[in-house]
């Protein structure tokens, strides 16, 4: 109990101080670059150890990469808060970070006090980002059972190392990785902090949202097929253009999208030959739609397809499609919500409830069967993946203590959440003693 | 006199069996690969050296590369038959060669006879694909004086190597260029066969066209710029795109230039930062503009401006012009124009005038003062710069003999082409004794 009083208990100011400390450790002039497997993200992992170590807490790292610590409480079912300190290339400085460091400051207020009444954890995910092999959410999927490991074999990391030799540097292997699923075990709850990565909040004035959940996604590759004409010498009732079709096909969608309160987004445009002179003969487009409803995102992929069909009919050319990924909307624990929502009104006055557009570890966790909740902070400008993400000083305060007071609604009254037997049998089928499975970094 | 009886004399049919020896010689399953200063281009070079050697021709290539074969005639004063043994990559067979191995059957008929009334040159003009060092027309400009061999230094081949080198080892250089200028003094008529490129003719069911000209071009990069964001956290209504004020604008001019019989075409299309979950910063096009006149081809730029402008201001996105190339219309010689009209009419039955949307050497020729006309070959298709690039052996025939008839009709009345005073300063007023600079190939 010595310790536990020499401990320095809770305080907004210095996590902003931490998250500045990371920034500058792992980041240079164009943003974040915490790439999941690289250098930077392993100074930010030692940076995370070193912070923890000055703690009454466990820490280990699980056989995905995801690194736990641990604070016993007086019950063994556990409060996991999340984050995950991987960022894009060129990425802004609070995108995951805010997570684990806002994490880490209410842990380190746990620790200063007596044994709370449910373990708490603190998990920094690895590689959700997904830039390194192409798959978001790895660490937290792999930890819900829901990873396909099949598909990880023979995936490169973008700087063109296996993934085997990867996940090897860091005493890892694509066949232990299951093991992973056994950390979420007796998790009777899961909260996580983001920055919002978007303009909602700013326009309505406030500093925090509460997250009822994320969207669902389809993610397609488009292709317009058409045929190569000389610029100079094709009538233009003779072409077969494929970026018309794809430039008409693009705008349908995009006012199909605002018409019904979805997302659209053509991001990608590849042209080939994609030179000045010839009509172009295939251009492909990604297209990515979202909406918080499943009902509603199907509808609105039905329509892009009918659209398509429609257009390569009327411009003469082909087209075809490729699904690249989606995900079923998630909708996150009601009561959660609840809590999280009561919390940052407490905190700031005033808070808004939202749908998050992104995708977050955090809807992985309550699609396992963990019920889950997300506090968002409000970004200036919305802008994300991107050195110029920002957010005031005042408002990461609040955050942290939003936070914070949502764990502690959950430790002061946790039966809602117990027993956490809702599990899915993912969950619940394995071994009591695959614990000693776990690797630990260097 | 004996040679001369000795010599085959003109068949349209071997014309067509040489190009079809310079194709296996030169191409590949994927079509002519004979792109300036390569060795297959060289390869085409030594076959040509090797038809011409069996004829009374003087053969020499000038400063610029252009290759020269001269038949003596009573007067001094010249008619050239010129085209380009270079092709694009992956190219047709008959897109430049048609005109030089046309224009070698026509130089050996008139061998075969008695001296023609003026001196007959054929001429296979450097590099007028352009695709070596982005410079169309090379050799013709050179020869032409309208280079500018300021802008060569520095300059690379699309292999890497820079232009200094490549012309070295030719035995050429920039400096020494400007005297490839003397090659068109005393020339009283310049002809080119070539294939259409385009589908007009084919729609016509004609097998010839007598063009009157080379359209207009205006080539441009249009860059718009709008705002990266991520594809699931920004309401429609927020969003910069730069892709969909891109594809609003390509329809746009599309649709401009198909109301007014003009040719418009984006060619190319490049998203950054390209990825399907977010809203693309920025995107490039290209923008190709053609019309056979000058004031339609400016008023269709002005429209694409302001339409640009306008569409820039309702997304929200900014954009900027960057004018990668142009070229005047040019008019080919009225009384040039109707002898090939005349020709074509008489081999074929009827023939069909057009103007060229495609660039050619001839129009260089016919901007430096030297009066000038085209002969088209009907395409199939009117596919071109494609390995699918063909004509029937029929119109082939029917088109080397328009060829030879056009030819013979300036060599039986040359007088309106005489005196061939009109030449502009720079062709005049060149040293007689600059001839002694012309190097020749190994």
């Amino acid at each position: 109990m010595d310790r536990q009083r020499e401990l320095p208990g809770f305080d907004a100011a210095r996590m902003v101080s931490e998250l500045r400390e990371l920034a500058r450790l792992t980041g240079d002039e164009r943003g974040a670059q915490r790439v999941c497997w690289t250098p930077p993200w392993e100074w930010a992992r030692k940076w995370l150890r070193g912070k923890l170590e000055a703690l009454p807490v466990k820490v280990e790292v699980d056989a995905a990469g995801n690194c736990w610590a641990t604070l016993p409480g007086r019950r063994r079912e556990i409060v996991v808060i999340g984050g995950h300190l991987d960022s894009v290339p060129d990425g802004g400085w609070l995108d995951g970070a805010l997570g684990v460091v806002g994490g880490l400051e209410v842990l380190r207020g746990l620790c200063s006090g007596p044994p709370p009444e449910l373990t708490v954890r603190l998990v920094d995910w690895a590689d959700e980002e997904g830039v390194s092999f192409g798959e978001d959410s790895m660490g937290s999927r792999a930890a819900c059972g829901t990873l396909d490991l099949g598909r990880l074999g023979g995936l490169r990391h973008r700087d063109g190392r296996p993934i085997e030799e990867v996940l090897a540097g860091y005493g890892l292997s694509i066949e232990k990785m299951a093991s992973a699923c056994d950390q979420l075990r007796a998790t009777a709850a899961y909260l996580e902090l983001h920055i919002e990565q978007g303009p909602i909040l700013e326009g309505l004035g406030l500093p925090l949202g509460a997250v009822t959940g994320t969207v669902g996604v389809e993610r397609h590759r488009v292709t317009f097929s058409g045929q190569a004409a000389h610029a100079g010498t094709t009538p233009m009732d003779r072409r077969h253009d494929s970026f018309a079709a794809a430039a008409r096909f693009a705008l349908e969608v995009r006012a199909a999208a605002a018409a019904t309160g979805a997302l659209a987004t053509v991001g990608s445009c590849i042209t080939l030959p994609g030179i000045a002179t010839a009509v172009a003969a295939e251009t492909v487009l990604t297209l990515d739609q979202r909406h918080a409803e499943a009902e509603p995102l199907a509808l609105q992929l039905r329509q892009a397809h009918a659209a398509a069909e429609e257009i390569a009919a009327t411009e003469r050319v082909d087209v075809t499609w490729k699904r690249l990924w989606g995900i079923e909307p998630v909708g996150f624990d009601p009561r959660l919500i609840g809590l999280a929502e009561q919390a940052a009104r407490a905190v700031a006055g005033d808070v808004h409830r939202l749908a998050s557009g992104a995708l977050h570890d955090a809807a992985e966790v309550q699609k396992a069967g963990v019920p889950s909740a997300m506090l968002f902070c409000q970004s200036l400008g919305g802008l994300s993946h991107s050195p110029r993400e920002e957010t005031t000083e005042e408002h990461l305060r609040l955050a942290v203590e939003a936070l914070r007071a949502t764990v502690d609604s959950v430790l002061r009254d946790p039966t809602p959440f117990l027993p956490a037997a809702d599990r899915p049998p993912s969950l619940r089928a394995k071994s009591e003693d695959s614990r000693t499975r776990l690797v630990m970094l260097p």
